[in-house]
């Protein structure tokens, strides 16, 4: 399967939202609403997503596209779109560039080309599930076979939900070297490119995952749901070195044996 | 007291050690030490602060300086200059950009000038204990009542110290509406440009703190250790909006009534 067109026009996506949302980020100006599920969002937000559907509806009218903000178009094409136009909006506004848009290709149900943009530090992702880039280098995960020595990030160190089992998930980040909420999508950023161990991130929407998995499987990595499953489900997921995978889940799953 | 040439000569400071300092940040050839006290080193740390301390020797001969890799050189001197040449070396070497570069100036033992500058971001916060701008800008810290509406930033999560009251850190931490490690001086230039409403550090050293007291009371907002004193002690610190930080110190010394 050639993606070289569809990779062509991943990097025209980002280049053209990264564009349009810059000027919002640490905007005083900046009015956030809070949505219905309590997360917040701006015109930052859907003013990037609205492009980003335009361009996507001009170029490949057949293709079908999942957002955050305006659901589903045509989910069931051959070729879907999906679109988290500002993955990480706590950080976006409170001024921490820690945030990204997301934009991923899904072929049949399956994605095989995933971005992460981080316009204000110009960092673009990209992922085909062999090989990950960053700004074009090709980029791996690191080695490290211990949690004990690992940098271990997630998104939010207190969602109430946090994984399923609550004291397993704290003591597993307990016996990390460094733990740190250098999270959403830029954790996934940092474990790809080699410069953090362990990802994991409590409850996740299916517009927040696609992108990731043929970015971390790129880089050499493993990403699953908690236990281990298909990430593509939507439930919290756990994102590793090899080495590390097998014991972050056997932590966060301690009855099962 | 006319501050005018030392704020000049910091801005200088500023843009040579973040044009010393940058090529280093991200970079996969990166080596990192690790120092007797635990703590991460690298050439960037030490190199910037040579080339600080050089600049302020040749242009201020008769001024003490006080660094964190260098130790203290005349520090009895009316004016020493105190640096840290990357206060959040964990996030410099993890590749986030949530580090700078504090510069303040003590004037008979006083913080009369500090200046946080995060040289990939092109951010140069400046305090003088009256007045606090962001790239020239002034900047206020914003008015939070509650800490159950608050953004609260701290360091390190795990710190074993934590503060010296570790369940009612954690109590107090519970209630925040966001939690996050957005966290060594970037947490304080959040907070003094009304982005985040509470900042605790513990544990920290007196290069780390001299910076921060010009500019969090410049911005409005309230700076002590975890008691309410000095912060200048080098004790766990609190920094808040006048509201919140009354609040917070009752929530950290729940015995004390």
């Amino acid at each position: 399967m050639n993606l070289d067109a569809y990779r062509t026009f991943l990097t025209e996506l980002a280049e053209k939202s990264g564009a349009f949302i810059r000027p919002y980020f640490a905007n005083p100006g900046l009015v956030v609403e809070i949505k219905s599920d309590d997360s917040p969002v701006t015109a930052a937000d859907r003013g990037a997503e609205e492009l980003l559907r335009g361009l996507i509806a001009s170029r490949f009218p057949d293709h079908g596209v999942i957002g955050e903000e305006f659901g589903d178009t045509n989910a069931n094409a051959e070729w879907v779109w999906v679109l988290d136009p500002i993955d990480g909006t706590k950080a976006f506004i409170t001024g921490v560039p820690l945030w990204g848009t997301l934009i991923a290709l899904l072929h049949r149900g399956q994605p095989v080309l995933g971005a992460i943009h981080q316009p204000i530090l110009g960092q673009l992702m990209i992922g085909d599930g062999v090989t990950t880039t960053l700004n074009g280098r090709v980029v791996r995960v690191r080695s490290c076979e211990k949690i004990e020595t690992a940098t271990f990030l997630t998104s939010d160190p207190l969602n109430p939900a946090k994984y399923q089992d609550g004291a397993a998930y704290d003591a597993l980040s307990a016996r990390a070297r460094l733990v740190r909420t250098w999270g959403d999508c830029y954790g996934y950023l940092l474990l790809a490119s080699g410069q953090a161990d362990i990802m994991c991130d409590p409850v996740m929407n299916p517009w927040d995952i696609a992108a990731l998995v043929p970015i971390v499987r790129g880089a050499g990595g493993v990403i699953t749901d908690w236990q281990g499953g298909d990430p593509m489900r939507g439930e919290s997921i756990v994102a590793a070195t090899p080495s590390l995978h097998a014991q972050v889940i056997a932590a966060l799953n301690p009855r099962r044996s």
